[in-house]
């Protein structure tokens, strides 16, 4: 028994330049039209740079991302749940033209492409095939909305990780990064858990539990752009840290991070997530409740069911489906709606508001919600927010004055 | 998706006649030479007869004896772990024989056979293969070199189930029956859990592990003869009875009993546990520290590697693995060695003669090594146990003066 194949079945294949190569095109680029890309294409040109979503090798032509949308297959026959395309109003761009890409916010260029097509979509259709939704409060079908006119199709060539190697160190794997650590420690069963979030005790059981049947599992930790409001990378990590470091055995976590932004797109955007954690070496994805959704727009369980839906073989990665988790007092335990029999009164329940708003006034959550040393860490992240805010009032009254 | 199919790939055979064919079966069994056979060699009949041993459709010849204990694999081709053969002393059966098959203890006819070959075995070099020992006090080496100088090869039909439906009524469960039930629940993925003592809370927790990610658990509890001192089936039934009814989500726990005896065989058993599993539709065995063991005979993990070791494809049953469970102070929860860092200061650690003296003085069991109400109904049973012992002490008196 060996690791996962990465997807479709034959080798990695990263698509960000090394050496000299890197040199000679990166020389090249400066010289090529720009265009601006949006995060969420960054993103995926970091992804494609690594290997992460192995075997695309650029943005999707019009046939692939038609059948992406109306039945997850690409002309090539390959199962891929969400279109990964590139946009632009720029008309001077055509079929044939070489371009570079430009990180849309800090101006970097992270990719040459030879554009092979140029096409329109229908924006609406897209919506409502990946996202079930073409309501634009949905972030995912908001950002669609906002493309431009035309997409772009061909292959990229890879110039840069945009700075999060720089930024998240070791914490910023690569596929090929993660396969050789868990060949090095003799990983074949690997839970992949998706966070956004610092974990309390009910993703540690959910960690857990694949642990318990399996040899490991890999923390991975969404590093791209954050709503405002949301804990920052560093402050996840450490408490993540403290975590694995105070409640894990040796040897059963590791801690990493990928570059992409969140799509919302629930059931489609969990089989994306079990496609991408197939190249990093995963052998399931551990899918919780609301996988990857937003609101109301997705049943949740819908990102669990979808799994049953695409045709066998579609996915080395198989899906750990796990209900919603918490202590329940009758129970004397952590437990899911599967495991507990009890009632709502017997459980030690907190919405996200309360938590943030508890931590903020330096109040301890309770032992059967979160780790003490957990909380500390958030705690101190709050006080540190909130002294800033004071200076920034204090600064705002000086200004003023 | 369906359930898993029975060992071998066919439909499931039983053996046990029904209608006018067990009657006149029956009639003919009477007439026939009798031999007696050992408790362990009933189980395997009532096996037989109820289809868990499916394809079997008898017990082995010499070729298929030779190929199971070198390799698991009868000269058909088909995977299986441990012999299932008879043996005697008796001269006058010869192949050709038409024989009735009684139960050693209670005298019932079982099964018919027609003896198709007698031949005789090394029996150390089968303790050697399947059981890694050819030590007589394990008490699975213990039976074989028991038996009978002769071991006889045939197909059998089945008369009875020895009284199993009449003393254990719904427990007793045949192989079509959780098969009709599991289809019944809407389950696929099943885990049986092997028991042969009341459920504390680590075996709870083991059996939790398995439905917060599959459908639903088959606890499956043995039914044959048990040593002195073990707790008798139906107060076994009884004490899991109460712990499903109030720990466990409803329709996630089935309870059911099989009729082999224990041969204690470790790995080999753990495998045989798996495949007779498979014929009751259960798509995973639990496998713990220790399964199947006696002793220190076995490392306590032999039992999950050998399924590593078996060809693919020999089994569609699969491997659970879990380590050894207990509560931890520290972690403030049920763990494993897998998932708690903390030491063994921190764990309730009970042995089951510790566990057995407290219930025997009416003590109270740690609410975090068993449920109240479990630790209650086995109180109860060994309450009444020293009542009875106190009878028999004053009939003795009695009866002395």
């Amino acid at each position: 028994m060996s690791l996962v194949n990465p997807h479709g079945g034959g080798p990695l294949k990263p698509l960000l330049l090394q050496g000299d190569a890197l040199k000679t095109e990166q020389a090249r680029a400066k010289s090529l039209p720009q265009l601006k890309v949006s995060s969420r294409e960054a993103g995926d040109i970091i992804m494609l740079g690594i290997g992460g979503f192995t075997p695309l090798d650029g943005f999707m032509t019009h046939n692939d991302w038609e059948g992406v949308c109306d039945g997850m297959k690409m002309s090539s026959g390959l199962f891929w749940p969400i279109p990964v395309t590139l946009s632009t109003d720029d008309e001077a761009i055509k079929a044939g033209s070489e371009i570079a890409l430009a990180d849309g916010q800090s101006g970097e260029i992270l990719a040459t492409m030879k554009v092979t097509e140029k096409y329109s979509i229908d924006k609406a259709h897209e919506c409502m095939q990946v996202y079930k939704t073409a309501d634009t409060e949905h972030p995912g079908v908001k950002m669609v909305m906002a493309q431009g006119k035309y997409n772009l199709a061909g292959p990229v060539k890879v110039l840069s990780t945009g700075g999060f190697k720089e930024k998240y160190g070791e914490q910023f794997m690569t596929p090929a990064e993660t396969r050789a650590l868990f060949e090095k420690m003799g990983w074949k069963r690997i839970a992949a858990f998706q966070t956004r979030n610092p974990m309390h005790r009910s993703h540690e059981y959910l960690a857990k539990i694949a642990i318990e049947t399996m040899d490991g599992v890999l923390v991975h930790s969404l590093l791209g752009n954050l709503k405002p409001g949301d804990i920052p990378a560093e402050v996840r990590s450490e408490a993540i840290d403290v975590l694995v470091k105070n409640y894990f055995a040796p040897n059963t976590v590791i801690q990493a991070g990928y570059p992409l932004d969140m799509r919302y797109a629930g059931p489609r955007e969990a089989l994306l997530h079990a496609l991408f954690r197939q190249n990093y070496g995963c052998s399931h994805l551990i899918v919780g409740r609301d996988h990857a959704g937003v609101g109301d727009y997705y049943g949740p369980f819908d990102a669990q069911h979808i799994f049953d839906e695409i045709p066998k073989g579609s996915l080395e990665t198989v899906n750990m489906n796990i209900d919603w988790t918490f202590w329940c007092n009758k129970c004397g335990g952590m437990a899911s709606q599967r495991t507990c029999p009890h009632t709502k009164d017997d459980r030690i329940l907190l919405s996200g508001t309360k938590v943030r708003s508890m931590l903020s006034e330096g109040q301890d959550l309770p032992v059967e919600f979160s780790r003490p040393e957990v909380a500390k860490v958030l705690q101190k992240y709050y006080k540190s927010l909130s002294a800033e805010q004071n200076v920034k009032v204090e600064l705002k009254g000086h200004s003023a004055a």
